[in-house]
């Protein structure tokens, strides 16, 4: 069996860009051949957390479901891409050590200002006004990582490129994308 | 690629014999090659659900997340092993629908009354003195399989016996244990 499984961990800022990108990248992935699962904030809350809120204690649990399940298919020759918020760096690291070489961390970068303006669920406004309490970036931290493996500035890339240097990343690992 | 994912969905009550069967079947689709994973209870209580109690609706919680990580794995060509209790039909089925032929039903079947006697985690003792509340088979209901793809009686066969019924299914299926 050859060994294609890598978890892409997705962070940044709610309006980023983290699923578009995923979303990308998953379909390019799939017409190489290899397996992909998409592992989005929504579908984890849903799937998996539900009833969990936002404190920081609840927003690591959160993260740890997600890098248990990521961790299972990974090591299973499938790229789970993950691409929740995940604002704490502890438990992001966490992750790393779980995964090791496996573990590829994907900044999407976009300043508090761009998402706001963006506001593509109209999430900032509402967060901006006091009716979201604990919103990453507004009343909430964000922990930038501190040595990446890809960053995806999307204040000056397009997704595609951002998509691009992704899998660029992905061929250069022997074996990671055959 | 070939399809070999499947998820061997165990039910039975605690102490029946499901993680003692699973773990051999795992070995022997481990032998052949294939990817395997078992998700027994333990494992997912600890890392998928924590908090959640054993209500009908905590176990119906941690029934659907244990079929959305199997589900996700077996798409991917993975056997997925799930070894928990999982009393309820209604919930049981659910997961099959999701999985469509994936889904194998295995019946892990032994009495109260031999479990009780066995009592491999002392629990049944605690639970017949009243000291855990909502004990499947004490004080909490089991609904059986009405049409399970593979019945272990526990109590007239060894684990291997049983294990081997489940690998026979299993080959008995084009694909799934090439």
């Amino acid at each position: 069996m050859s060994d294609t499984g890598a978890t892409l961990w997705f962070t940044g800022l709610s309006g980023a860009g983290k699923s578009t990108i995923a979303r990308i990248v998953e379909a390019e992935l799939g017409e190489r051949g290899l397996r992909v699962e998409v592992l989005d904030g929504d579908v984890v809350r849903t799937n998996l957390s539900k009833g969990l809120g936002f404190s920081k204690e609840d927003r690591d649990t959160n993260i740890r479901r997600i890098a248990f399940v990521a961790d299972l298919l990974s090591r299973n020759g499938v790229v789970a891409i993950t691409a929740a918020i995940s604002p704490y760096r502890e438990i992001r690291d966490e992750a790393r050590r779980t995964m090791g070489d496996r573990f590829v961390e994907v900044f999407v970068k976009a300043s508090v200002e761009e998402c706001a303006r963006r506001d593509v669920k109209g999430l900032y406004e509402k967060a901006m006004r006091g009716e979201i309490k604990e919103f990453t970036g507004v009343s909430d931290p964000y922990e930038e990582p501190v040595d990446p493996e890809v960053v995806c500035d999307t204040e000056s890339e397009t997704p595609e490129e951002s998509a691009a240097k992704v899998m660029a990343f992905l061929e250069s690992r022997v074996g990671a994308a055959a």
